[in-house]
């Protein structure tokens, strides 16, 4: 005994996405049953349009509608430094600090052996080649802090020696808010490393 | 700075999603876009197949494709019993112990005064109409051992009593491969209830 044809599809469906497994998948199928028609076929469509109406700004290779994106087409922005950041989400959090009037460069995923990822796999060649063009004169890394960031950030800075640019790496400290008891000794090493006269 | 309007818009339709909150709903956003669009369309089509392909058994109110139902129009299955169960998961379930082979049927819910759901929002009244109608001598009561399901099996055990039928409710005790040590009071003192000569 399984389900009707269409249920089962869509338990299917949910179960290929990231954390669902097939518990979850069915109840969440379950819900979309009890859905209004509307919201469902509204969601459909924005599934559809997710993937018929984004792609990559032809700049700084963030996901975007319109191109190039409308960082990029920010004229207002400092055109001397660039961010680098992994993924597009990583750019929405350097947004909302409002601290950063630059433009910024999605790699879309940093270099890891282990997962077969390598320099060409990830957008670098778009990002050396406005390296060259723009008058840029500082490159931000601001990759994740862990191996595969490290790596990433520490690739790139070796990239552009010949470059003659400024590059500099995102700091590593405590986060605010944070404990100190309850930080690990490499960020508490870090910190530590990293600190500044007050 | 938002996300471009697509896949906010995705964001915003995952987190309507029971347990789905705003990062989840923004991983799974992402996941979407890294799809190959034939599986984002394949997604997008069972969404919508679910709801306008799936419809009620006007015999045992489960879920289906085809009206009646597989189950209801299996005629080798034992017609004197009806198992009532409160969702068609439940059936899926009570299928999986090959140990049943009577009709269902499917209330969609359970009488919960706190939700403000009586015995009119469930599918009380076409279980009546086929106590009445098909010769059956047993009702299986088979909702959940919680407080809604004990009160909606009460309830139906009431409404019947005129019918000359024997109503009967699924065992309370300890889950096999479960520990006494860890068994709440309750079920402990049903299964003491419950208990059967060896």
């Amino acid at each position: 005994m399984h389900y009707p044809e269409p249920i089962s599809k869509l338990i299917d469906a949910f179960t290929r996405l990231p954390g669902v497994g097939p518990k979850t998948a069915g109840r969440l199928a379950f819900h979309v049953l009890r859905m209004k028609e509307e919201d469902v076929l509204d969601f459909a469509k924005a599934l559809v349009n997710v993937k018929r109406n984004l792609h990559y700004c032809s700049v700084c290779c963030n996901i975007t509608d319109i191109d190039p994106c409308r960082i990029c087409q920010d004229k207002s922005r400092d055109a001397s430094v660039i961010c680098v950041v992994q993924e597009p989400k990583d750019l929405v959090a350097m947004e909302r600090t409002r601290e950063f009037d630059g433009y910024y460069h999605v790699l879309h995923g940093a270099i890891s052996p282990m997962e077969g990822i390598g320099p060409d796999q990830i957008h670098i060649a778009e990002l050396l080649k406005r390296l060259g063009d723009e008058g840029v004169q500082e490159m931000i890394l601001a990759t994740n802090p862990n191996i595969e960031g490290e790596a990433t950030a520490m690739y790139l800075s070796r990239l552009v020696k010949g470059f003659g640019l400024k590059v500099t790496r995102i700091a590593h400290g405590l986060p605010v808010g944070g404990d100190l008891e309850y930080a690990d000794e490499v960020t508490l090493t870090k910190a530590l490393e990293g600190r500044r006269e007050i």
